[in-house]
C-alpha cells in the first residue's frame, strides 16, 4: 500500500484532503474503488468525478474543485497517471536463468541475471545485455547483439546481426531482420537481390505484436531512439526512422524511406519508398502519403464512410467532374 | 458412405431421384464426381448443373427442376453444403496426451483429453477445458483459461490472464493479449502507460492466422460470442466486438472503439479509436470509419482503381473543386 | 577476392581501366571503398560517380563515360549488380543434419543434405527435397511435401498437405495453409464451412516475414512459378496468382480471386473477391480493387495526402459534388 503523500511525491503533486489515505492500484473513475487511484485527463469523463468511489484522482487545478473526494492535483494528469500506473504495478522480477529446453550456442553471451525461457533459440555470438527477458519460443539468430533490460516476448524472430539498444520492449510475434523485398526484373523473371544490410534499432523502443521491420539491401534499416510501433506494422529495408517518432497500427512503410524525429503515423497510414517525411509530421489514420512531406504539421487523406448508397452517387459524380468542369467552361464562355 | 436419404435427413432437405446412392464427400459442380455431393447457392454457376457428374446437388425448390441427376432440395443450399461439408469431414480425433517435447507447469490444468503437443509452452495457473487441442511450438502464459473443445494452431501466443470461452478456433501465429499501444508524451518523449487488463474472448470465436488482439489498459478488451475474425486483423486495447460479428482480412480498429453485434466488416477497413459503431452495421471493403455510426445498415468510401492516367485527371479535378465551385458561384451572380 | 575480369566475365560486362584489380564485395557508390564494386542504376545518383572510391563501378554503356576510375559496362546495371552482389555473397552452406531438439516424425522424408534447426516440428509423411534448411521452431504438418533447395526460416507454419515446390524462401512468420475465412449465416449465427482444399506454392517463390496464404475450401488456393510476395500480405482461400507476379508489402487479396501473370501490385493494395486480373496489371500502391480488370497496364485510386486543413475542405466540397451539379444544371437552364 502507498500513502497519497508517497503517491503525490512521485509525481510532483499536491494532495487535496486526506494524505495518509492508502491505495494500491489504479482505475477508471467509474470502477475505480476506495484504495484505488484514478485520473481524470478527458473532460469527457468529467461527469463521473461526483460518482466516483477512487480513494483519490490525479487531476489538473482547474479540475480540482470538482473533486468531492481526495484529490492529487499535477500538472499533467495523464502522464501523472502513467507515472502511478507504473509505480503501483511494476515490471516482475526475472527469475534469472536458462529453462532447461532453451537452445544456447555456447558462443553467446548471456549475462547471468538473463531469463531465457523454454525453447528460446540463442544462434552463434549472440550478446544479450543485462537483465534480458527472452520469452518462450523466441529465436535469435547469429551475431544479433541487444542491449541491457530487453523484454522479449514469445515466439519473436530476430534474424542475424540485428543490433539493438537498452530497453526495447518486442511483442510476441514479431519479425526484425529478415530480407527486405529486393528483386529486380531480368527479362520477365525476378531476380532476388541480396539483402546484406541489417537493422539497427536505438535504446528504449517498443515493437508491437507481429511487426516486421527488414533487413537493409545494401546499407541497414535504422529505427531510433525512443520510436514507439504498435503492431501489425511493416517497415522496409533501408528505411530511417527519426527518435520519439510513434507508428500507431497497421502502418506500412516501403522500403528507403526517411521518416524524421517526432512524427505520430495514424493507424493504417501508407508510405511510399524513397521519400523523405520532415520532422514533426502528424499524419491522420489511413493517409495515403505519396511524396515527401517538407514541413511540419498535419497531413491527411481518404474520405470517410457514408452510406453506401450515398457513396455509390458520389463515386460517379467524381467520375464525371471532367464533364462538370466543361460544362462550366462552356457556360462561362456561350458559343 | 452415406445415402443421399441420410444426408437429406441432415440437412432437413428432401431427396429428388435415387435416395440410395452413396456418396464421401463434397466437390464443386464442376470437378464432383459420382460419389461426390455438390451444391448450387451461387446462380452464377447455373450453367454447371447440366453438366455436372455429382451424385447428388443441394438446391433450392426453385432450381431444383434445373439438376438432371438426383437433387437434394433444400431450404437453403449453402448453408445446407456447410452442414454436409462438416458432417463428411468431422474434425480428426485428438490424440490424447502431452507430447515429449511440452514443457507444461505443473500448477497447470490440463484435462487427460487434452492433446498437448511438441514444444508447446504452458505457464503457472493455465487451465485448459476438455478435448483442447494446443499445436506445435504454442505459447499459453500464466494464469490464461481456456474453455472446452479450443482447438489451438501451431505458433501462437497467448499472454497472461486472458480468458477464452468454449468451442474456439485460434490459427496460427496469432497473439492475443499483448500489450495495448498506450503511450503518453511527456515532454517529447514518449512514456509506457501499463497495460494493466486482459482480454476476454466468448464462445464459438475463430480468430484467423497472425491476427493480434490487445489487452486492455485498465479495463479488459471484450470478444463476444460467436464472433468471428479473419487472418491479419488488429484488434486495439479496450475495444469491445458485438455477439456475432465478423471481421473480414487486414481490418484494423483502433483502442477502446465499440463494435456492436451482427456487424460484418469488410477487408481493409480502418475504424478510429473511441467511437460506438451500432449493431448490425455493414462496412464494404477498405471503408475509413472516423465516427460513431448510430443506425444499422450499409457504409463504404474509397474511390475504386481507374487507369492511372484518369486517376491522376481526377486528382486534379478533385483539387481544383474550390475553383470550380468558385466558378459556378461568379456564373449564378454575374458582377 | 575477384578480379573486375572476372566478375566482367559473369555480367557479360566489359571492363575499361585495370582488369586485374580485386574486389571482394559491393556497397553503394557514397559509402564503397577500392576493394568494392558499386552500381549506377538510378541517375539521381550520378553525382556520386566522381567522388566514389570504389574499385569499380557497373553503368551501362551511357553512362561508361562520367566513371574516372575502372568501370564494368553492362546492359542493365542493377540487374548486374544482383548477380555482382550473389557472386561474391553467397549463401552460406547447409550445416547438414537435424538438430537433437527438432521432433521429426519417424515418417516423413528428409533428405540426408538437409539442415532441421532447433525445435522445429516435422510431421506424419511429411516430404522435404534435397538441400533444405528448415529454421528453428518452424511448424510443419502432416503431409506437407516442399521440393529441392528449400530455406524455410524460423518461426513458420506449415499446414497440412500444403504443397510446394523448388527454390523457395520463406521469410520468418509465415502461415501458409491456415483455414480460409469461410462461414455461413444461418439465422445470426456464423457455421464454419469446413476448408478442404489446400495450397499449391510453385518453383522460386518468395514470400514475406508474416505473410498468410490460406487453403483453399474445396479447389486449392495457387501460387504460380517465379511469384515474389512481400511481408504482410494475406491471399485469401482458392486465389490463384500468376506465374512470376510480384505483391508488395500489406496487400490483402480476397478469397477465389484470380491474378495474372506479371502483374506487379503496390504496398497495400485491396483487391475484392471472386474477380479477374488479367496478365500484365500494375497496380499502385495502396489502390483499391473491386472490379475485375480485363486489359493490362496501370490503375490506381485513391487521393494523396494533403494538409489536414486542406483536407477537410476538399472532402466537405466532395460531399456537395451533388448540390455543385445541381447550380449548373440550373444555370444551364435558367427558369
Amino acid at each position: 500500500m502507498w500513502t497519497l503523500e508517497q503517491i503525490a511525491q512521485n509525481v510532483k503533486g499536491k494532495v487535496l484532503g486526506d494524505g495518509a489515505w492508502e491505495v494500491n492500484s489504479v482505475a477508471t473513475l467509474k470502477s475505480a474503488k476506495s484504495h484505488q487511484v484514478s485520473f481524470l485527463a478527458n473532460s469527457k469523463y468529467t461527469k463521473h468525478l461526483e460518482s466516483t468511489n477512487a480513494g483519490a484522482v490525479l487531476v489538473t487545478q482547474k479540475m480540482a474543485e470538482a473533486v468531492t473526494g481526495n484529490a492529487i492535483v499535477v500538472e499533467d494528469s495523464y502522464i501523472a497517471y502513467a507515472l502511478v500506473a507504473r509505480l503501483l504495478n511494476p515490471e516482475p522480477e526475472n527469475y534469472a536463468g536458462i529453462a532447461a529446453t532453451a537452445v544456447v550456442n555456447p558462443n553467446a553471451k548471456i549475462p547471468e541475471d538473463a531469463c531465457i525461457d523454454a525453447n528460446v533459440v540463442i544462434g552463434n555470438n549472440v550478446s544479450l545485455g543485462r537483465g534480458a527477458f527472452i520469452g518462450a519460443g523466441t529465436v535469435i539468430q547469429d551475431g544479433v547483439i541487444i542491449g541491457n533490460n530487453a523484454r522479449i516476448n514469445p515466439n519473436v524472430t530476430i534474424c542475424h546481426d540485428v543490433i539493438i539498444g537498452d530497453d526495447v520492449i518486442i511483442h510476441p510475434g514479431v519479425v526484425i531482420g529478415a530480407d527486405g523485398f529486393g528483386i529486380a526484373n531480368n527479362k520477365g523473371k525476378w531476380l532476388k537481390i541480396p539483402q546484406l544490410g541489417t537493422v539497427e534499432i536505438g535504446h528504449d523502443v517498443e515493437i508491437g505484436a507481429n511487426t516486421t521491420i527488414d533487413r537493409g539491401a545494401l546499407e541497414n534499416t535504422v529505427i531510433g531512439n525512443g520510436v514507439k510501433i504498435d503492431n501489425q506494422v511493416q517497415i522496409g529495408h533501408n528505411d530511417i526512422i527519426g527518435d520519439n517518432t510513434a507508428i500507431a497500427g497497421c502502418v506500412g512503410i516501403a522500403g528507403s524511406t526517411e521518416v524524421g524525429e517526432n512524427c505520430i503515423i495514424g493507424g493504417g497510414v501508407g508510405i511510399s519508398g524513397h521519400i523523405k517525411i520532415a520532422d514533426g509530421v502528424m499524419m491522420t489514420g489511413m493517409t495515403m502519403v505519396t511524396k515527401s512531406i517538407s514541413e511540419p504539421g498535419s497531413y491527411s487523406s481518404g474520405i470517410p464512410a457514408e452510406t453506401t448508397n450515398q457513396w455509390h452517387k458520389n463515386v460517379v459524380r467524381y467520375r464525371q467532374l471532367a464533364k462538370l468542369t466543361e460544362r462550366v467552361k462552356k457556360l462561362e464562355r456561350p458559343s
